[in-house]
Order: structure tokens, then C-alpha cells, then sequence
């Protein structure tokens, strides 16, 4: 078993190869040989990991990742939103241009490998109606967004086409993110529990009223090689499911984080960017019937998903 | 006054430049110099354009194209639907590198142009319910479909970033074009009212039941001219919109071509594809409440149409 992770470097792609690498890894993908594939170099060398270093946009390096002819190919690279709006160019490079590149290496591998690939609530845009489902309009508001709907438009084609068997999950806020500056306009939602970990204060950007759709990086990377393992019959191939996740407000998050450390709540203080508010504060009720048919899940209650999310592993 | 036609030896791009070298050329694009863009040399050289040959993917043509600083782009070039699917590799060069190429030479020109983007039906797919109206989901089932949905967001998302001031029109059935093969599947919508105007036999490979979307390139061209002139409010640029368009049986299409042409109606005989009837017989009725509200229109009744279809114009 072959599996070709893009993205391998960054904060979802190292807890998936740490995953993949554990004890708790799952039994089809255990011993499994993986080939890591970022513009950065990976975090950590490991045993049996074959390197390939460069850009998605890069003809050699995306035949180099594909040598070793994966049969699953999980798809995390990508510039994110603060990044794609400011970077317009690189953005479309790496998130179109790559992307479109990735999905023709693994169509000419004649494998129909099943392509996972990273997609993001970005593409729902807004402002959103209550509640949100499978039939929400797709109205992306930052080209971030645009762009990961390209994305599912392509690997819905390839794989009506039978040259992939794509799936496309669109990944909520994914906490917690390490608190390096990595382009993520949403890294609020990291940063103020990184903070009520540490007894910092706290200057939060949204409302305590804010709502937000979360998922704790543990949980993602089990969405994730669900998504890589699950059996998937071949009207389903292709499709884009938007995950389960935590419907949650800041005042929520906040008082579990607070909880969780013995931190004082009121090491938070707020001072609302009406731009971040609007981008991201205003997540209503989701409904994701064909995610969780499918076995797809979110962390539980709140409580559970500010302790997977800074590292306590959960069952 | 500029205006870059791409695509415009096709058979929309050379009605488009003869009604915009005719006395009937709306006022306020009378006299603009044209910039004619194709791969294929124009079917004639007309004084004062000018001509840019060459791939839509190739950046000194594109650039070359742009040397007249268009405040209006019409872009017409694609890859159609049947040549999408056999050539799936040269229909993503021109469908999505070549749009994405032309967006990026018009957002560097600094001009914020009007972009009119021919889309097409294709993006709705299937199977439709009825009504299909201004938010029926888009299901695209062949590759040029999951192309032009492509082109919408990224027309969509370059005037969200004011790059642009696009408008994306999809387009339905155009009639007639001329009985050569380029690639259309719909083909056939054209062909039986060329046999029946030259009183020939014709096999449809559709039933008298299929219904279609159609619109004379006449109409087409009108729809065009007001979608490069019109002025759209902030909130409206960016859009696509399914244009208004008659609904017609094979039945009644053969029934007005005949009655036009003084043909017999029997010349036609059925012997129904099922790929074909599955993919563009099923058109159930159509509600375009955002085209009729800017103004756009179709060809009024089914005589009108065909006779507008084969060249006389109506009004």
C-alpha cells in the first residue's frame, strides 16, 4: 500500500503522518509506504518515508511524488485564504494550477487511486441561511474559497470520468493550530485557546456571540483516512461532503478552554473586526446528512474537542 | 471604444463581428475597433480589425491580444462538449488555462473590462427537476460543462476582487450552425433544419418528445451586444445567468423548420440515441427571472426562430 500525502508538512498533514506512523493507526493503512509531498521540508525525517520537495505547480516534482504509484492520494496543499487574497497568482498556482496538475498525474497512473481532497467550508461563502445542508448554495466570498471549489468541480469530473475515485471533504475550522503565522485568516480560533493554555490574556478579533463550525485536528485526521479507506460505490465517487462539525459560539469555546486549564475566561478580551465577524463569526446550524451516512463524525461535545485539539489524544 | 472578440472565427464570433460591422451594430458600439482572436484566421479579412492568431493558452498571444487595452472582452473560444470529452487534456488547456490566462491579462490591464463569458447550459447537468430556474443546483455530466462552471466562478471571483467587470452568460442551444463538424454533440439541433430547408432526408438522433433550449445565433448576438453595453450595479457584476430561451419539442422544431421551407415533415425519421436524448432531450421548462430582469431575451416564438436561425434577420 502506497499513499501520497500533499501538504505533508503542515499542521494537518504532520498530525496524519504521525497517525499514520502510531500504534493507532488504522488496520487497512497500517505499514502502509508514504511519500511526503511539500514545498517545505517535513518536519521531522521519518523511516520508510520517501521525500519529494517542491511546488504542486512543478511538472517534475509532481511525477517524482507519484513514482512510487500511490493508490491513495490525500490532497492538503494549498495557500490559504489571507494568503490567496493577498497572493493572487500564487494562489491560483498552487490551488487551481496544482490541484488540476495532481489530478492529471494521478489520472495517467492508470490506478484510479482514490483522491482525497482537502476541501474547506470556504466554498459555501455566504452570508449563509439557517440551516445549513447539502443542498446550501456554494456563494464563496475570498478566492480561497473559489479556488477549493475548483477543486471539487475537477475531482468530481475525474472521477465521473473513472480516472479517479475522488472524494472531497470540506474541512471546517481546524483547531489547534500551532501559533505560527502560516496565512489562515481564522487562526483566532487556534490562538485563544493556545492562550488560555498558557494563562495568557487574550485580545479575541470576534464577538463571544460568534459561531463557528469546528473540529479538532485529532478528529480531522480520523475523517480523513476514513475518507482514504471507506468503500465508496461508484455513484458516490467524486462527491464533496461537507464534514460534521462542532456548532460553536466563542463564549463556548472560551469557557471550556478556560475550564480545561484552570485559566481565568476573562483573560479574554474582545475587539470585533467586522471583516473576521463576518467571515467567520456567522456559522449557523449544519446539518450533514450524506457526511454522517457515510460515517463521517465531529468531536462530540465541546469540552472533548478543546482537549483533542491541543494534543490529548481521545480514544 | 476596444472590444477583443476571442473565439471569433467560430460561428457566434463571426455573426457577433458582422452585426458589429453592420449598420444595425447597436449606437454605442458603432465604430469600436475589434481585436479578433482565434486559433483559426478570421473567415475574413474586415478593415480596421485586428487580428491575433493563435492559442488561447499561449501567453505572447494572449498578450498580443490585449495590446489595444479592450474595455470590453467577449469571450467566445472553448473547446466544445464532444471534443472535451475525447481531447480531455487540450479541453482543459483552453477551457480552464486559457480563461484563467485571458481573466489574468484583463485584470493586469488595469482597465476593470467588461468580460462577457460564454457559458452554456452544459453547467446544469442533470438530471434537471422542473422547473429549472435561477437556483437549480449545477450538476455538470460532461467535462466542457465542469469547464464554463469553472469559468463562472473565476469570472465570479476576478470581479468580486474588481479585477473585472464580468457577466457570464449561459448559453442554450444555438441555431443554426453551420452543417461542419466542430465538436458539438448538439449538433443535430442545427442539422435537421438545414435538411428540411434544402428538403433533404434526415435521421434525428432524438425523439419528436426531446425537448431543447434554443436560441437563433441572431438573438444570440443581441444578447451578447447588451450583455457588453450594459451597466450592472457592484452587486451584479460577477454573475452568471441562465439566458431566457425557447422551449421546444423536436416535434414542433421540425413542424415550423417545414412550414418555413415548404418542406414535408416526413422527411425526418427518428432513430433516437439514448445518449444523445438523455443528454439534451430532457429539457424541462425554464424560468430566467435575473435574465428577463437585465434585459435579456429570447426569439419570441418558434417560426421567428427558425427563421432567424438560417440567416434572415428579424427586426
Amino acid at each position: 500500500m502506497n499513499i501520497l500525502i500533499t501538504g505533508s508538512s503542515g499542521f494537518v498533514g504532520r498530525a496524519l503522518v504521525a497517525r499514520l506512523q502510531s500504534p493507532r493507526c488504522p488496520p487497512p493503512l497500517a505499514g502502509a509506504a508514504l511519500t511526503l509531498f511539500d514545498v517545505n521540508a517535513p518536519a521531522c525525517a521519518m523511516p520508510g518515508c520517501r521525500i519529494v520537495s517542491g511546488d504542486l505547480d512543478d511538472a517534475a516534482a509532481v511525477e517524482a511524488a507519484f513514482a512510487a504509484q500511490p493508490h491513495i492520494v490525500i490532497h492538503l496543499a494549498s495557500v490559504p485564504g489571507g494568503m490567496a487574497e493577498q497572493h493572487a497568482a500564487l494562489g491560483r498556482a498552487a490551488n487551481i494550477g496544482g490541484t488540476l496538475r495532481l489530478l492529471e498525474a494521478a489520472q495517467a497512473s492508470g490506478l484510479r487511486p482514490r483522491f482525497v481532497f482537502a476541501s474547506s467550508i470556504a466554498v459555501l461563502g455566504g452570508p449563509l441561511e439557517e440551516p445549513v445542508d447539502d443542498d446550501t448554495p456554494l456563494r464563496p466570498q475570498m478566492s480561497y474559497g473559489a479556488h477549493k471549489q475548483i477543486g471539487e468541480i475537477l475531482v468530481r469530473d475525474f472521477s465521473r470520468r473513472q480516472w479517479i475515485d475522488g472524494l472531497s471533504l470540506r474541512l471546517p475550522g481546524i483547531v489547534a493550530r500551532p501559533r505560527v503565522n502560516t496565512g489562515q485568516l481564522s487562526a483566532f480560533m487556534s490562538d485563544v485557546m493556545h492562550a488560555l493554555a498558557a494563562h495568557e490574556t487574550y485580545v479575541c478579533p470576534v464577538s463571544p456571540a460568534a459561531t463557528m463550525w469546528l473540529m479538532s485536528v485529532q478528529c480531522t485526521v480520523r475523517n480523513l483516512l476514513h475518507a482514504a479507506t471507506l468503500s465508496l460505490p461508484m455513484q458516490d465517487s467524486g462527491q464533496a461532503l461537507t464534514l460534521p462539525a462542532l456548532h460553536v459560539s466563542m463564549a463556548e469555546l472560551v469557557e471550556a478552554a478556560a475550564a480545561e486549564y484552570g485559566a481565568d475566561p476573562a483573560l479574554v478580551r474582545y475587539a470585533t473586526d467586522a471583516r473576521l465577524e463576518a467571515a467567520f463569526g456567522g456559522y449557523p446550524v449544519l446539518r450533514t446528512a450524506e457526511g454522517d451516512r457515510l460515517g463521517f463524525v465531529h468531536d462530540g461535545d465541546v469540552r472533548t474537542l478543546v482537549r483533542q485539539a491541543l494534543g490529548v489524544p481521545v480514544s
